[in-house]
C-alpha cells in the first residue's frame, strides 16, 4: 500500500485543474499581452481566471498579481510594504519565530537595509497571541506579517483579530495563507488582510504558480523588473495554464470545501486517536483550532529522518517538518519556537493528508507509525540512555 | 487559413514537451526536497532535466538555476553581476540601448542604487560592435550585458568576440538568450559567456519557466529568498513538470536544428521576397546574420497596431514588435535603437515563424501584407500628405 501523507508539501494535481489547463498549452497557447485574436481570448482567460481567484478570497480582481509561487509572493509582500513604510520614515516590521523561510529570510534581507524586525515569541499552542502584536506596534511599525496557518503544525492563527489591530492602528498587515487558501476558509474583507499569499500547489492546483493580494492603494515594489505584465508590477510572460489550473483547482476546494474539512478531519482524529498514545510522544501545536489534515508529532530518544525513511519502507510519504529544509540536520524552528526541546524537536513527523486519502491509508499509517517508533527505538542509544535514567 | 506568425511573443508547445510534462502532474507530483521515495523520484527527474538543459548550452549542470522564466533569470544575473562587482568597488555596467526591458529596467532600477550604466549604441544593421564594448569599458566595469539575438528584429550579436574581450578585461559577460537558445547554436564555453538567460516557451517548451546560466565562482544574489531549492539561490518549490518540458522542447529543438534552420529560413526568405518591394517599406536590422524566423519591417505612412489588427482579421498573428510593451503607443525602442526615425518606427511589423508554419501559409502572408498595407494607406492622412509633397 502506498500512502501519500505529505499534503503541506505538495498535493497530486486535481484532475479539474488538469483539464483547466491543457487547452492553454494545445490550442489557447498566445501571449496575453498580443494584440492579435490569439492574444487577447489568452488575456481572457487570464482576466477570467484573476476574478474567479479573487472571488475565492473575496477580493476584487485588481487586487491580485499571479506570481511564480507563494515564496515569490511573500518576497514581493514584504519588499513592498517596508519600503512604502520607508517613504515615511517608518521601519519596523512584526513577525513570529515561526513564519516560512520566504517571510523569515526576506526580513533578514531587509534587517541588512536598516529594517528592525521582532519576531513574536509563539507559545506551546502553536498561536500568536493578538495582544502581543498589539504591545510590540510602535509608531515606527509599517507591517506585521503572521501567517494564516502554520505549514508545519497546522495551527491556524488568530488573523481576524490581528488585522483588527493593525487597521486600528494603521499599520499594513501581511498574511502568509499558502497552508491556509483553499482549506479553511480565508476572507480578506472579513479578516482585515491588506495583503496575502497563495501558491497553487498546496491545494491540488499546478506548481510554479501563486497568487500575492493586495489591497487597493498598495504600491508594490517590483521583484521582477521588465515588461509590463500584471499592471507592471510582476514582468514575465504570464503562466497562463498554470494560472488557469490554479483558479480551477481553488475554485473546486472552495466548492467542496464544507466536506472536504468534515471527511478530512475524520481521518485525521483517526490518526490522532491511533498515534497520540505512543509512549513519551506528543503533539505539537494545539488542535483546536487546526488545518483539517495536518497533525505534527514528536517521538522522545528517535531521529525525524529515521521515522520518516523507515516509513517510506513502508509505503508512506510523510516528512519531518517542512520540505523548504528538509536537507537541514537543524531542528525545525517552528518547533523550537512552540517551546519544544531541541533534543526532542530532533524526533519530529509531519503527517499531511487530504480529501485524496482513504481510511484504509490511515489505517495503515496507524499500524505502522508505533511499529516504527518501537523498532528505532530499540537501536537508539538515546533512548536507551532516557530508559536507564528513568528506571 | 489561420497564421500563427508571433513565434518571438510565444510558442505552441510541442507534442515531446507536452507529454514529458503530464506524468510530472499526474504520477510524479512529489516535491523535489522530499526525503521520501516520491520527494526523491521527482528530484532525480529535477537533476535529470538540469544536466540535459545543461548540455544543450555545453554548460555545467551545476551552472544551471531553474527560475520562473527568462525575465527573472535576466533580473537575478544582473543583480548578482552588480553586487559582486559593488564588493570589489566597481559600480559600472555596459549594456545596449535595445536590450529587453527586462535588462533595460533593472539597470534602472541599478542606477537608482549607484550604479552607472552604459547604453551602447546600436547601428541600422542592428548589431552591438566588439570595439565598442572595449571602448567602454574602464577600471570600474563589473558587468557587460548584451543579448544574443535582438527579440524584435532577429539580429544576432557577435557574443563570441564580446565575450573574449570581457573575459582578458575580468569583466563580467552576461547574455539575454531568450530568443537565441534553441533557435541558433549557443555554447556558453566557446562563446566565453559567464551567465546566460533563457525561456521555455521560446522554444516550444511551457511558459512560466526559464533559467538561468552562471558560471563556477559567480556569486548569486537572490531574487526570491527563502527555502533552500536550487542550491539557495532560489527559493520556491520546483516547477518541475515545466521544468521537464522545458528540457524535453529544448533537446528536441537542439536535436532538429539543422533541418529547422533550413526550413525556416527558407520560409522566412520567401516572405522578404514577397515583400521587401512593397513601396516606402524597409526591413530593419541586416538579413546577414539572423534568427531563422524573424523578419521586421516598416511601411512608411501608417501605424503598425493598425497592420496587425487588420492581419487579424486576415487570419495572421503578427505583433508589431515585443509582446512585453504591446499595451504601449510608444514606437518600439528597439527601432529607435538603431536608427529608425520616429514617424516610420510607429509604422513596424514582426513576422516571426516556427517550423509549425507551412508554406500555404507563408503565401498568406504574402498576399495579405501588401493588401493590408495598401488599404491603410489609401485611408491614412500621414500617406496621402507624404505623396502630396513627393508630387
Amino acid at each position: 500500500m502506498f500512502v501519500y501523507a505529505d499534503n503541506a508539501a505538495t498535493t497530486k494535481i486535481s484532475e479539474k485543474s488538469l483539464n483547466a489547463m491543457l487547452p492553454m498549452f494545445t490550442e489557447e497557447y498566445g501571449n496575453p499581452s498580443s494584440l492579435h485574436t490569439v492574444g487577447q481570448k489568452a488575456k481572457e482567460y487570464l482576466e477570467d481566471a484573476r476574478a474567479r481567484v479573487a472571488k475565492c478570497i473575496n477580493a476584487s480582481p485588481n487586487g491580485i498579481y499571479f506570481t511564480s509561487g507563494g515564496s515569490e509572493a511573500d518576497n514581493q509582500a514584504l519588499r513592498s510594504a517596508a519600503y512604502m513604510g520607508r517613504c515615511k520614515g517608518k521601519n519596523h516590521i512584526i513577525s513570529s519565530k515561526f513564519e516560512h523561510h520566504a517571510i523569515l529570510h526576506t526580513l533578514n534581507a531587509l534587517e541588512k537595509e536598516g529594517f528592525e524586525v521582532t519576531l513574536l515569541e509563539v507559545y506551546s499552542d502553536g498561536v500568536v497571541k493578538p495582544k502581543d502584536v498589539e504591545n510590540a506596534i510602535t509608531d515606527k511599525t509599517c507591517l506585521v506579517t503572521i501567517m494564516t496557518a502554520n505549514n508545519e503544525i497546522g495551527t491556524i492563527q488568530p488573523i481576524k483579530e490581528i488585522g483588527a489591530i493593525c487597521r486600528s492602528k494603521g499599520v499594513l498587515f501581511h498574511t502568509d495563507a499558502v497552508q491556509a487558501v483553499g482549506h479553511i476558509p480565508v476572507d480578506v474583507e472579513e479578516m482585515n488582510i491588506d495583503m496575502l499569499s497563495m501558491s497553487g500547489h498546496k491545494f491540488h492546483g499546478p506548481k510554479g504558480v501563486g497568487a500575492l493580494y493586495a489591497r487597493k492603494g498598495i504600491l508594490l515594489t517590483n521583484i521582477i523588473e521588465g515588461g509590463a505584465q500584471e499592471r507592471r508590477k510582476r514582468a514575465g510572460t504570464e503562466n497562463l495554464p498554470a494560472i488557469c489550473g490554479m483558479a480551477a483547482a481553488l475554485e473546486e476546494a472552495i466548492e467542496n470545501m464544507e466536506q472536504t474539512t468534515e471527511y478530512v478531519t475524520n481521518l485525521r482524529n483517526k490518526m490522532v486517536e491511533g498515534l497520540k498514545d505512543i509512549p513519551k510522544s506528543r503533539i505539537n501545536g494545539t488542535m483546536e483550532n487546526h488545518l483539517p489534515g495536518t497533525l505534527n508529532m514528536c517521538f522522545e530518544g528517535i531521529e525525524g529522518e529515521g521515522i520518516l525513511l523507515w516509513l517510506d519502507q513502508k509505503g508512506i510519504a510523510a516528512s519531518s517538518g517542512s520540505a523548504c529544509t528538509s536537507g537541514s540536520l537543524d531542528p525545525s524552528h517552528v518547533l523550537l519556537a512552540i517551546g519544544v526541546p531541541v533534543e526532542i524537536a530532533h524526533g519530529s513527523l509531519r503527517l499531511s493528508i487530504s480529501e485524496y486519502n482513504t481510511e484504509e491509508e490511515i489505517n495503515h499509517i496507524i499500524t505502522t507509525v508505533p511499529q516504527v517508533v518501537s523498532y528505532l527505538r530499540k537501536m537508539s542509544p538515546v533512548w536507551e540512555k532516557m530508559m536507564k535514567e528513568e528506571e
